[in-house]
């Protein structure tokens, strides 16, 4: 009897410890306390340091990026990225309350009033009388913290409230009471969302503190606090003439510089969010289908089937398994969650990254790369056991890693007939890609932009091979959707193009063969 | 203060009007007073002339179209065109009521009987008991409507009401009591919904009165109430040999026919064909995937994650933003409402109609499409300001022109290798395809039928170019999907079939140059 | 009046007699009377014979199946495959109770408890308390006869209930008190859960009684009780090197094995298997989109706009249409139903099976074939007239059959240019396949293998027309998807295919030819 209470009592603390939950995390996690460390980010004693995560945020903001001189933004983009292109309209003149807004808009753009008339920021005193039986009760507690916070930096008075959310506080500034429509006007940005959000703006802003122990990607990469970056500063997306269709990276590349990718205006809810589908517009299709594999796999299918209309997405993260009645994860519940705790900080169990490469490949018994996946196997815990998550993770490792091999050794032949200079029409019809994109086999720029003989066929194959069909591989994988990674994306596809780019080799060569014999002969 | 009202006043005033929703066009969409002129559809005084446009709509309808002489249709589809080929069973003698027929086919059939007995046509008294308060209570006023025009017809007596719209009614006529099963019964066509209906049924007909300004489509063209002739009339539907195969294509084209291809039999729900996923069975796919698209751009994710369950189908689309809740629109919000109003003339602010062609990108000035781009303006400006409408508006006009102008540089290159007789096969292997389809390279026909070497690699691949790819293209912008027109569908296909034309058009004039070569040599 | 009561007496005994649903075969239908003889299933009187159905079960499993020398099992596949290769964890010590169970596992993975403690094995005497008119309540009735069964054989004492179905019930067996967490600890199998569940297992297993009459494929398959030794005895599933992909295809081939393929655990929800999204994780993608095809059809829309938030799933199948008010059919309303029966053997009604050949295609005419298509048509007759039902079905058989011809003359050639050593590197590149697959051009290896020019480009493609494209076209056609079997997939997909081999055919020959003409010349 006591042999078996010892192994109880090791097993709740082996547990315990092992998902980094103990009770000092716990109390660490309570929402109410704002002060804290997230990743590395200092923030003050007893609040965020928010005019220096903002200072911070802006600093660290690319604007247009290193090949600025190469493009000039079209009329959409502001919206896109309003920190660097915005400008309030010139059609209306004077300065307005947030009532003279609203009575305009009212019948001007009816879908923004009614929107955000539903949503928290219109119904503070709703959020303030909620009773502890309903689940977004912890907005109580969050709205005074924000409260809390607003007073100690002097934008409200002490003990004064917020009255709501509206017009003037998100589009000129928190608790100004009227606005010039013409000069004061802004599109807000994450600093301005995070002049009250501080907790979810900073937490969100320490994505950047991402380092990869091998340098496999710049400092902060890849992670939505730095996916504006990440856009302009690709060489295709600055190079090519058509504007228009590379404005629409930006639509999903614009995590930097706004919050409504996932909380859309005016509602900016918490529960849309935490939803799968509010993952989707960004996260599916050719080069990253987590959207597709989710759905197609046993968790989404629960979510599908027993979720949708039942579990209460009201609720916060920390509490799925329980108010929330969750019975399988969603996007939300496995990438916001770290050791325990739940954050805006989507990158803190980043292993493979946006894609497979051998740099990741070859170092995955490294410290950086076993702790993640350990953080990853407490996270499967929570509903499988710890030695299933395990088995699953080193499968999905070995079968990217079999992935890998079959594009690395479609890469080289395709390199070999660049370097060996009989890719079709590479000597009389490949004219280089626009700079700053520099012509090379297989590359990036091939899926975005073409022109004469220039990607080839087997070049571009080849860039689908690495771009799309390893990635979606790895992703069928890890999301554990069985078609995934066999036989509708993936592997099968994998084999696929292997076949494509063996066949043009053959035939290439082939061809060359019988020239050369022929100009010989021709002699 | 004063320049600040005036502001306002201009700004409501401008709004409205822009809008075109002014109060004498508020008056007239009210949807108790059924007399109007839509869209150039000439209806009487105080009512619509319901045996007018019953004549017209059998005067256009095709039946078999004009290559009458080279198909038969086969049973199936005489539930498609029931106008043209529906004939009764004779298994089954005798004259029923509709008691009769329920007391049978409860057994027979009992799916029927459910949807039917759950509908609103089962229960037109609890119609005639809705409440104000209730969503459906327009359908009170509706069905009083009605039921005034078929006493004005003559149809019911004065004063007479209906008393519930059953089998016979639909399947023999309007107020008839009873049925012979092998000679009278109809399945219902547009007129037969329309007798009733004759509001839906004017304004659905209406789509034919769309003319283009520079014959870029035949009048009427594309539409819902053209639907069956483009079908019957497309060369390879009407000559491919494999009947079972074209049928599928009367499966979606058969709105000209019938109206239970949004309203399905037997609940013939208004609310069913207000969710977007009632256009999907025939919006979506390689040449057309405007419901992907649309569930994938931001208006979809809103619809899944806070509409699906939230907001209320039961209300009228004009409603939609108000007593519907809705904080997105969805297919039908956009698509039906044309200057404030909502009909079933779906074609009213068509511009770029199926698909892009220069005939429409060099016109796109020209008042009648500017005035649907203003349109447009003012339906996004139900949510959005006028100034980013009118931005993602050119946007997607120069994407979509980016789009084309890729296609057209294929198509030049596989109109080359025909006329210089360079096409794999060309000359030794490429039979002509059935009349009255006739031989061309990159012709719509290579999508439904091959033998041989027709279509050719190159000119099936310009095919899909411009009847798929092209067509994502735009149809990924225009719905807002961002992977839609980049890297998933659209622009980044677009590059990869121009990079295989423009592979084989290298390779195969290498092959011309070095047989010729070969040839002198060997002379 | 006579002979319209003898045409409706005639009816109805006629459509009764046709769905072979008389008064008899509703009592054999009432899920109180548990004995019975499934499909051949040889039951005692009383009850069925769980240990010979036990017995039975692992005497037909095949295990690690023919292949067994060639492959070995990773760590992931005990838990595909419990039967053959689960080792409980060695990590626990000592013999617990399902208490302590609970009260461990609150802590270590309460996904697991908190699933289970919501379901119906948790709350045994909510089931007991059901009242008449809850959906549930055929529930109770059930229970009382697995209760009887479990008394019969000795599991319970006489009139002794059962208090929960508990972790030690399914994880060590029925009845059982504790459970030595290193020794006894199984994961349920088939078997264990048809311990209680016996007719339910009764019914899977009778679809091992599937034969064919010409032999088109080996007895039992294909079918979900044989879909493991499918698995492991496909020649590149065990051959292939890669085996964290290969146990993939595992993860939707273990219905041999495990009930939580639809019934996921530990929620084990019956309502949940009769959402079509159950079927979608292994009935989707390349080779057997049935669920694409069903969502996008009339009865998927259905479903998505009338039923997701208003059906009942708690009601068996067998009341969808009345109590459950289904508007629809879902996969399980047809694919669980027979002849007015609905039982857990899926493939009484299969005809084409996996994959149209002119095996199947020659025989339809057959009485096996034939009355198989009348069961459907009965199928059908639930909401269509028998009239479209054979219709449809005519038509989706002959369209079947236009595609296998188009598949069968892309065969040939693919053959013909192996045959004539003609493929791609057919002579200088192209090494045998891992054994047991032995090397053919168009083999189903291709698809998950691939190696210097095996299999070639013309191979690779054919495979991909009679695995892929040939079986979308079939499966579009008989869930009555138009874009499934027009011009998404399908059809216009053959088409392509058949241009692309068509198109390398004559490539290879001319290039075959003028290397002959060459060599002559350069003698």
């Amino acid at each position: 009897m006591i042999a078996r209470i010892a192994t109880l009592l090791f097993l709740l603390i082996g547990a315990c410890s092992y998902a980094g939950n103990d009770n000092e995390a716990s109390k660490d996690a309570n929402e109410n306390q704002a002060a804290k460390d997230v990743n590395g980010y200092e923030v003050s004693k007893g609040a965020y340091d928010y005019e220096a995560l903002k200072e911070k945020y802006y600093a660290d903001h690319p604007g247009k990026g290193k090949y600025t001189d190469l493009w000039e933004p079209i009329p959409i983009q502001q919206y896109w990225n309003p920190v660097s292109f915005y400008e309030p309209p010139n059609t209306v003149e004077g300065s307005f309350t947030a009532e003279e807004c609203i009575a305009c808009h009212q019948t001007t753009s009816p879908g923004w009033v009614h929107a955000w008339s539903d949503s928290s920021h219109a119904n503070l005193d709703e959020i303030r009388n909620l009773d502890e039986g309903d689940p977004r009760f912890y907005k109580k507690a969050k709205l005074e913290t924000i409260e809390k916070e607003l007073q100690s930096r002097g934008v409200l008075a002490a003990d004064e409230q917020l009255e709501s959310v509206s017009c003037i506080d998100c589009h000129a500034g928190v608790g100004k009471t009227s606005m010039d429509h013409q000069t004061e006007l802004k599109l807000p940005d994450r600093a301005m969302c995070g002049a009250c959000h501080v907790q979810e703006f900073a937490e969100a802003e320490s994505e950047k503190e991402q380092k990869w122990p091998q340098g496999q990607w710049p400092d902060g990469h890849p992670s939505h606090a730095m996916d504006w970056k990440a856009n302009v500063e690709t060489a295709i997306w600055a190079g090519m003439p058509q504007r228009e269709v590379a404005q629409g990276c930006d639509m999903c590349h614009y995590q930097q510089n706004k919050c409504d990718g996932c909380h859309t205006r005016h509602t900016f809810s918490a529960a849309e969010a935490r939803k799968p589908e509010a993952c989707a517009t960004c996260h599916n299709g050719v080069d990253h289908n987590e959207f597709e594999n989710y759905m197609l796999s046993k968790h989404g299918v629960i979510y599908e089937t027993m979720g949708k209309d039942n579990w209460n997405f009201e609720v916060q993260l920390k509490d799925h398994l329980t108010e929330g009645e969750y019975t399988a994860p969603t996007c939300a519940t496995c990438h916001f969650e770290y050791k325990g705790e739940f954050s805006h900080n989507l990158v803190r169990k980043v292993r493979w990254g946006f894609n497979p490469t051998p740099e990741i490949a070859d170092n995955l018994d490294h410290p950086w790369f076993e702790e993640r996946k350990q953080a990853w196997v407490a996270s499967c815990a929570q509903c499988h056991s710890q030695r299933f998550a395990k088995a699953w993770l080193d499968t999905a490792d070995k079968g990217t890693i079999q992935g890998l091999e079959v594009e690395q050794e479609a890469k080289e032949i395709v390199q070999k007939l660049y370097d060996d200079g009989l890719m079709v029409g590479q000597k009389t019809n490949r004219p280089a890609p626009p700079a700053p994109a520099e012509d090379a086999p297989g590359d990036f720029y091939g899926l975005f932009w073409a022109k004469g003989n220039n990607p080839s066929f087997s070049g571009r194959t080849h860039a689908e091979m690495w771009e799309h069909d390893l990635i979606k591989h790895y992703k069928g994988l890890f999301h554990v959707n069985p078609g995934g990674f066999t036989y509708s994306e993936g592997w099968a596809r994998l084999m696929r193009r292997y076949t494509e780019i063996q066949d043009r080799n053959t035939q290439v060569r082939e061809m060359a063969e019988l020239k050369e014999k022929f100009e010989e002969l021709s002699k």
